[in-house]
């Protein structure tokens, strides 16, 4: 079974990383780029019966190791 | 406009800090993780007149700086 989780930083902390290659496609020439967040997804292969089971489990892994919930905060795709 | 890339390294490539995740996963209990990758996700949020112009422009910005053509492939979303 295959899941995927996006962890990003919770909206209102400051992402620096984004803010940088914001900057830096504004300086090639992608000016219409308004807004620019950058985050980890994190792509698991992972023995479960069942989807649900396999999301449960994910889930479980993000909130023991994956996220850090006081800045971040993930979704399981 | 909403635009979501996906960065991750080229399978063959040997991910340093997935490893590490699955690991400490692994030490963590979740011993059913087969396989783990850790990449990045960029959400860029552009003004572009339609849904294909902006995937053209990311497509663009991933060719130019956000992914590394030598050891990266990425995905627009």
């Amino acid at each position: 079974m295959r899941v995927r989780v996006l962890v990003r930083l919770k909206p209102g902390i400051l992402d620096v990383q984004g803010a940088a290659v914001k900057r830096a496609l504004m300086g090639l020439g992608f000016t219409e780029v308004a807004d620019l967040r950058v985050g980890k997804v994190i792509e698991v292969e992972l023995d479960a019966p069942t989807a649900a089971q396999a999301r449960a489990r994910a889930d479980e892994m993000c909130r023991r190791l994956l996220a850090n919930p006081v800045l971040e905060e993930y979704t399981i795709e």
